[in-house]
């Protein structure tokens, strides 16, 4: 446990043990973000663009904001990862940016059909063969097929359903369930791989949790959503701090994205969002068209988020967790303060009475 | 942390520290596994009956089986608690058995509202004043409920989503998330209340990430349907045993409930079950006329359980980490052991890198 949380890190020299990684939400998790996460000794990612080309930019900035890291300066690839959603990024265009700007990581989710993983891993190897291939999951089913490829992930991510965004629609797990299953079943597979646990972890106990759970390293989204360096809106981010109950103010659903004219996201996936207008009003019966009137009515307004809001609010169920904004170097070293504590702390009560 | 640790095991003098705790299975949790559970360090608690009356053979046998076990033979109460469903157990005749045996716990859930759990809980002071109180609550808003209330719990059991049987139906979250909600809503409020977690948790793992979580005990159900003292059909046990992959094997429905003709469970409820012929036939769109028919034959013919199946098999989504029968006794030693290996294990990587 301990030799395997410390060979993943061990990867990312900047990074301080054990690996706490902010997850790549597509367009929110930008180069600022990424690298003041890996400048905090953690490990950032720049989320999917709305077009993979806007991934440019968004490298090129983290390079020159690199370059003024004192701890981030001397790593040999590209300190920071990057994420891609394959069914609707292009990988020609994302092996260039690879290839040109060598991320220490690459991180992959939601393809068409399970074999896009090893069609875009075998084209990364090859664009950057330092890149250290990540690939995301949220059920045991998925973890088998992967073992079953010619090539394995160097990183498996197991996404628990607490997640915000896109997640399994149905057949997902919480990750106090999940992270376990996966970890046996690479142990009876006799397979090596690190395990990252995410999806609800937003503070040292869920990170402390998710390493007892048998994670070697830990992701965290939404947390990062509530920090000074995310992009954006201050409606939404306002939300995220607002509010709580995830069990009764999230929920799982395809409506925001057909109200922002996402379409086309493979059907085992839907995202968690925070509840609000819209979904009251599709419950008591609305057809979609007018929903989708006054989702843009709310949006050009400037009235999208909120309780009384109309747009995509995607969240995790944790958000009753995540209190303030703050710089994400704070959330970096207060989590892993928090963790360090608790399992210190922790270690008494066991000692003490058996 | 640690002081709300060892201050809630302290009140089970028998039991070793973290209060490790047998949930009050209807039907299942008897009293032969209730009484190892504690006579191994634990609590264990006996289920619900068919009736409440049924309730009194399995005190009468409880109280036998203490006085032979020299761990738990000098204590003041019954060293075992005892669970009631609310919504179809009886008051006054809970009120007299406990009266009469004096348990040292009793485990409230399913209200028909929960105004019944002061009903309850002021009739049980009056019955056993030393007996505590334990209510079992699946969301936030039932534990802001609880807190309005004129008298509070002693124990606050927070079930997540991962539970096996009955949990609620729509609006529950996994222990990841639930757990700290909970907790940090008592902190808030100024409250202390021992938390237990509760709910696919089923091992040291779960158990050392409950208390990462916030938990100040740990209760188990389905782990210990695999034990050898379980009140439990031997096909039932066995699909505990084989199932596997709990997101794709297990669902929440009330369609086991109604093909075993129990109705008038309150509507927040729903339980997990291991799914079988039945489900996959009812998805099919075969009339519930027609489902029942086949249930009752399967039944009749000893063919109620397993894969082919048609009946009940209500677990945990952590059944894919169970993997064998085991006493009792042994279950309790090996999660306390793994859950003290796993925290001394994850100190180090923490402290030496930070």
């Amino acid at each position: 446990m301990n030799a395997r949380i410390t060979k993943l890190v061990s990867r990312f020299p900047w990074a301080t043990s054990p690996l706490l990684i902010g997850a790549p939400m597509r367009v929110l998790s930008g180069p600022h973000l990424a690298v003041a996460i890996s400048a905090a000794g953690g490990l950032g990612f720049i989320g999917p663009g709305a077009k993979t080309d806007d991934l440019k930019p968004d490298l090129e900035t983290a390079k020159e904001l690199v370059r003024n890291a004192d701890s981030l300066r001397s790593a040999s690839l590209l300190p920071v990862g990057v994420g891609f959603q394959l069914w609707n990024d292009t990988l020609e265009t994302a092996a260039e940016l690879i290839k040109q700007y060598r991320p220490c990581a690459v991180w992959l989710y939601a393809p068409k059909d399970d074999a896009e993983f090893e069609t875009w891993s075998a084209k990364i190897r090859k664009a950057s063969d330092g890149t250290s291939i990540w690939i995301q999951v949220g059920t045991l089913g998925e973890v088998k097929r992967l073992l079953d490829q010619s090539q394995h992930p160097d990183v498996i991510v197991v996404q628990g359903a607490e997640a915000g965004g896109h997640g399994r629609a149905e057949d997902g797990l919480g990750a106090f369930t999940l992270v376990p299953e996966v970890v046996e079943l690479l142990h009876e597979r006799g397979v090596d791989i690190p395990v990252v646990a995410a999806g609800g972890i937003v503070d040292g106990r869920g990170a402390a949790a998710s390493l007892c759970l048998g994670a070697d390293g830990v992701a965290m989204g939404t947390r990062f959503l509530a920090s000074s360096e995310a992009r954006i809106g201050k409606g939404y981010q306002d939300e995220i701090v607002r509010a709580s109950d995830g069990g009764l103010n999230t929920t799982r659903t395809l409506l925001y994205n057909h109200l922002r004219g996402t379409f086309g996201w493979p059907k085992e996936y839907a995202p968690r969002t925070i509840i609000n207008q819209s979904h009251h009003d599709q419950k008591a019966g609305t057809p979609f068209e007018t929903l989708k009137e006054r989702h843009d009515e709310a949006v050009k307004a400037g009235r999208g988020w909120g309780p009384d809001g109309r747009t995509a609010t995607y969240a995790s169920a944790s958000i009753g967790l995540i209190k303030d904004v703050l710089p994400a170097k704070e959330i970096v070293k207060q989590t892993h303060k928090q963790m360090r504590s608790l399992l210190a702390d922790l270690r008494q009560p066991l000692a003490s009475k058996l």
